[in-house]
This record gives structure tokens, sequence and C-alpha cells, in this order.
């Protein structure tokens, strides 16, 4: 997601460094060490305002959530919305572009990544761009370890059938497919994203879950 | 399908020999001599009442269809219905249970199939059922050749994505897919069958396109 651009962005992460990790090189291949447990490492790539991150956070605290946004105004909205909530010890954040993610975590160092509701990049063009693109699939994997999972939501039709035959051609194993989240069963553990929550009412919301 | 028994289906069939081929097992392998041509092969298995095979075969004439139904009842409706337009030279049906395919054909005669609105059998003690379950998907593999293609319409959700997670499973190519095919760029060429005609205005008509 975009937003206008906040002059103040960087300040406020610099400021909430207890959430915010602000050099996360620096700690590729020891995420255990910063949250001296170890815990399986879950990603969100994109992960907006957080809701969905914090929420899982707050379910799940045997695990460690590391939540990833490349746009600073958004990582600072996300921020002051995560502060009006009790802190979480298994929880981080990370101003950073996703199509370096091996820049911050080893190999096998992440054990599941969300992407949710990501930019569909419409244009053919743009395909490359698009969060579930063999070029990120290829990312992923050096990061991912063997038995990773990749969950992925999104509403948008088009991006959703794309991704379907890109993880096939990949070729990804499709291990859970659901064309209606909020109808089906799944949906009693479902975190909704502040996107999901507003647009679900306008179609449904697609998720697949796949294995490399 | 299933309608009410006709207990003049057998005769029906019998009197029009010239659309259905009364004793299938004895043209495997030699399908081609019976068209009179060499031309490719595409079958419908679970015709219904006939509409999308035979708007396929009038579409497509350089094509040979077949079309298969396993309730005399029904496959006598389809042809009474057929009989009310144009004979065409390279359509036949045939009265026979898919799961005894390789019966009928000889590997490699058949070059593509098509699943439209296919029983969801939906207690999953009857998932063996379903014409997309891996048990037919081991059938279909007898009589497909190498390059052959699976197309599958439905519009029962539960079954669609079963489907999609049970060829991925096999494994089998997603070569496309359309979540709601009616509004898709696809949709000029999509040949309706009687039930899409009547169902779709309830909610989207999925499309899958498999190879192995």
């Amino acid at each position: 997601m975009r937003l206008r651009n906040n002059p103040n962005a960087m300040d406020i992460l610099k400021e909430n460094n207890n959430l915010v990790v602000l050099e996360p090189e620096k700690h590729r291949g020891k995420w255990k060490e910063l949250f001296n447990n170890d815990n399986p490492i879950f990603i969100e790539v994109g992960m907006g305002k957080g809701d969905f991150v914090y929420g899982n956070a707050q379910a799940y605290p045997d695990v460690n959530f590391i939540g990833i946004e490349r746009y600073p105004s958004v990582l600072a909205a996300a921020v002051n919305k995560i502060n009006k909530s009790p802190a979480l010890p298994n929880l981080r954040v990370i101003k950073f572009d996703a199509s370096l993610l091996e820049e911050i975590f080893a190999y096998g160092e992440v054990a599941k990544l969300f992407l949710n509701f990501s930019d569909p990049w419409p244009k053919s063009r743009h395909a490359k761009r698009r969060l579930t693109s063999p070029q990120f699939l290829d990312i992923y994997k050096k990061v991912l370890d063997n038995d990773a999972i990749i969950e992925f939501k999104t509403d948008n039709r088009l991006l959703f059938e794309y991704s379907l035959v890109t993880f096939s051609a990949y070729p990804m194993h499709l291990e859970y497919v659901s064309l209606d989240l909020h109808n089906s069963k799944e949906n009693e553990t479902n975190i909704q994203t502040e996107y999901e929550r507003k647009f679900s009412k306008f179609g449904p919301i697609y998720k697949a879950i796949v294995r490399y």
C-alpha cells in the first residue's frame, strides 16, 4: 500500500527502535538471538498498517513475527497504530525492500511467509513486480526452510488467477485453496488485515497455501 | 446429471445408431476409421443433454467429438435434442461409464477431455467418485496423448477448490484458470452447457485447463 508521504516517518521509526529493527542486515542468520528464543520465525511481506502481523503475534506467542514494509510512511503509520496496543515481545517490524530479502535472512531462517493483498500490478509489463511472480518465488526460496509454506490472500481475481498458474509452473505445490475465505471453514482462524475488513464486502477473499 | 428413468431410453439409443455408437469397445484404437479422417478426437465425460458437445462439433468441424454419458435416460434426452438440429459428421455419443474409459480408447487416442459441471459428490467418503479425483486422473492418463489437456468447468466452489489441490498434488500443470469465466476474456469463445445457461446467474463459473 501507499500513503501520503509523511516527512517525519523516519524519525518515528528511529524513536521506536524497540519495535522497529533499524539495521536488519546485522541480524542475518541470528534473528533468534534478537528474540532470545528458538521459536520459528514467520514474516509478512508488505505488512501495510500491521493489523495482520500484530493479530498473529498476539494469537501465537510461541512464534516470532517480523513485518516488512518498503514505504516509510506506511510503516510509521503501522508503528503509531501498534503503539496503541500492548507491546508484544515476539513482534518486530522492518522498513525493507522484499527483493533484497536474502540480505537480511539466511537460508532456512524463515518458517512461513505471508503475502496479503499485495499490489496487483495489473499491466503485464509489470508482472515481475507482483509479489507472487517467479522472480519473487526465487527470492523467497533463498530464505525459507525446506518445509516452509507461503500463505497468500487477495481480493484481486486476476492477481489470484495469475498466482495459481505461476505457482503451478514454478512448480510449487498447492496445499490449500479457498475461493471465498470468509465463507470457508478456515475463516474461524482467519486474522484480517485492515484492507480485508474494508473490502471483503465487495467480493470474495481468495486464499492459497503453497510449498516449494 | 440424472433424469427420471425413461423406459424407452435404450430403444431411442438403438434407433439412432448413426449418432449413438452402440458397441464402443469395438472401435478402441481405430476411432479415426469411424470418422473416416485423421482429425484429433476430443471427448466430453458426462455430456448431460449435449448442448456443449454439439456446440463444439458445430464450431470446430475439423475436430471429432465424442460425448460420453453413463445414464441411458440422460443420453436418450440428449439424442432427442440433438436430432432437432442438423446432423454433424464429426459428432458421436456413447452410453458408457468413464471409469472404464481405457476399454474404448487406446493410449494417446484422445487429444482433449472436457469435464463440465460434474457431480460434486460433496461427502468426503465419496471423493473418489468426483471426476477430478486422482483415481479418475489415472484413468484419463491412459487414453490421452502426451500433449493432451483437460478442460474443466464448474459452478461448485468446493469441487473446484478440491480439484485445484488434487491437480497440484497429482501433479498436473495448471495452464489456465478463471475464477469468473463469464467475466473473463476467454468467455468470447465459451460454449455453454444447458446447466451453465441456467445457473450462471447465481454465482461465478470456474474454469481450469490442466495438462499431465
